[in-house]
């Protein structure tokens, strides 16, 4: 099945431009709605950032380093590289013997605005606490201390990413169709749009043993920490403050988002196949208010979806809207 | 007709995100070559800006105040908003016995690395010069001052708006489908993307005639001066720059961009329906190379197309591909 228009932007009474893309909704039992096609494959990116952090949960790392909410969130997080996150991650490192200089994930200018703007103006580079998967990495990092393998960790044939894979393809219920090098050169493993909705749908479950607790406290951390997953002006933040730790939702590069709903038992995933960000973040944000956890007046809602496209004079210049998932 | 697959981004072997479009290629004769659908309409945005210009020209203003070919390029350019481009408005502006405080486009804070620093390390707010389009703005100024229209200049039913209108519509050769507000604050008027190109066209092909003089001095303007239509890093400079005067290309917001190749009086317009800058810049140089006028190996080329993407720590991830373009 094609990919389907998922998102329009509308200026002066014209159709301007057009989002495509797939999108599934899941339960426990499997699919439960679909727009395009569920089988097509895609890259989760950063979207799948909790299924990178189970090894680190069910390998006993986290709780032998006493790892808290905070971490957890950081572990999923693409975040602006603000002093809240870099600081933490410093800490993080630290608290475990090591320091940035262990990270694999290479540096680039925080988003940030205070930090991009103090770094600009003492001609400092970024380092790698900045960039927006550290959390990620010193998740990465705490892993291998545990597992002992080397220290290139984001090798595709190390201790680390091989336990991930494991993970992926139990969550997904797919062998991974392949992998590709991530920004932040971590492997980032490829599944169906559907694999990736059902694994969102088990982390949504109440389960018990050592993969549903660790699931279901990165899911929380998540929920708790808003503003560490993503950051001041994101999608991420910005929607799950305004769903009040009922949802989870997390951006993936080239235009991912997920949304964990424990409260109902669904996972969502949702791919815009041409990669843009803006069309990701208002096709998830119309997908809450279909299922009524977000209302359109709703500043989050406004803001990636429901509100006008003001211009640099503050004109209404038109709109977003996505009339295959949500009417308002 | 729907949309056609014009440029792909492939990762790790797979397909990872696809950008759709319209794109046609006219002589003085019309369509020579399309993708997609030539009567699609869309709005062309900044990249009719030397449409937008021709009043300017043909009214005598330009030549009533002396303008130069810098001022001229500055009037059909997208700029960076460094010294280079605000100074020379600026100058432009009190030369006519204006000032920024007459322009109407709003600002924004600039692309340019150095003067956004300047601003970000001062505490300074950008002004209306720091604005992509206050060339374009600063023509409609000179324009009103011949015409004898009101202040607000960007009105719909302004006298500097209803000769753009006028101009618009005969180069198209289509009557406006409709008309936006641009991110400016200007009126933009649709039209199929055919009528784009057929106006491209227009301005590729020698011709005699008050209409004619103006279109080439617009276009000679642009294709001397690369870094005042855009900017160090943009594709609109960097490929004119790699085709050494032969072509002047432009681009538009939401994924619009055209050529105009006057040594083969042909002109091209595309649009990528998703409004991703991304895949029309790619789109362009995929033109280019199938015409010939720019090499595979050129380091323009390479960036906004065939080279290798690299993410923060040198690897390379994936790639472009534009195969309904062309091969390399």
């Amino acid at each position: 099945m094609a990919a389907v228009e998922l998102v329009q932007l509308w200026r002066g009474g014209l159709l301007e431009s057009s989002h495509f893309g797939h999108a599934v909704i899941c339960d426990g039992n499997g699919i439960v709605e679909a727009w395009g096609d569920p089988e097509a494959v895609i890259f989760p990116r950063s979207s799948c950032k909790m299924l990178q952090a189970l090894p680190l949960m069910e390998s006993g790392a986290a709780d032998a380093v006493g790892l808290g909410t905070e971490q957890l969130a950081l572990a999923c997080a693409s975040h602006n590289g603000g002093r809240m996150h870099t600081e933490r991650v410093d800490a993080w490192l630290q608290g475990i013997g090591c320091s940035e200089a262990d990270l694999r994930c290479g540096s680039h200018m925080p988003r940030d605005k205070a930090e991009n703007a103090r770094l600009t103006c003492s001609h400092e580079g970024p380092c790698q606490l900045h960039n927006n998967c550290s959390g990620k990495h010193a998740g990465f990092v705490t892993l291998n201390q545990r597992l002992g393998g080397h220290d290139e960790y984001g090798e595709i044939d190390h201790p680390v990413q091989q336990a991930i894979r494991t993970a992926f393809e139990e969550e997904t219920g797919e062998t991974a169709a392949g992998w590709g090098i991530d920004g932040c050169s971590a492997p980032n493993f490829a599944c169906s749009i559907g694999g990736l909705a059902r694994a969102m749908a088990r982390f949504a479950t109440r389960e018990s043993g050592t993969r549903g607790e660790a699931r279901q406290r990165l899911v929380e951390a998540m929920m708790l920490h808003p503003e560490l997953v993503a950051g001041e002006g994101r999608a991420c933040t910005e929607l799950m403050r305004a769903m009040r730790g009922r949802v989870a939702v997390k951006t993936g590069a080239e235009a991912v988002f997920i949304a964990i709903i424990p409260e109902r038992g669904l996972g969502i995933a949702l791919k815009i196949l041409d990669g843009g960000t803006r069309g990701s973040e208002a096709a998830i944000a119309a997908m809450m208010l279909r299922l009524g956890l977000l209302q359109s007046g709703d500043p989050a809602a406004q803001k990636f979806l429901t509100g006008p496209i003001l211009n640099w004079r503050g004109k209404d210049t038109g709109y977003l809207r996505a009339p295959t998932i949500a009417a308002w």
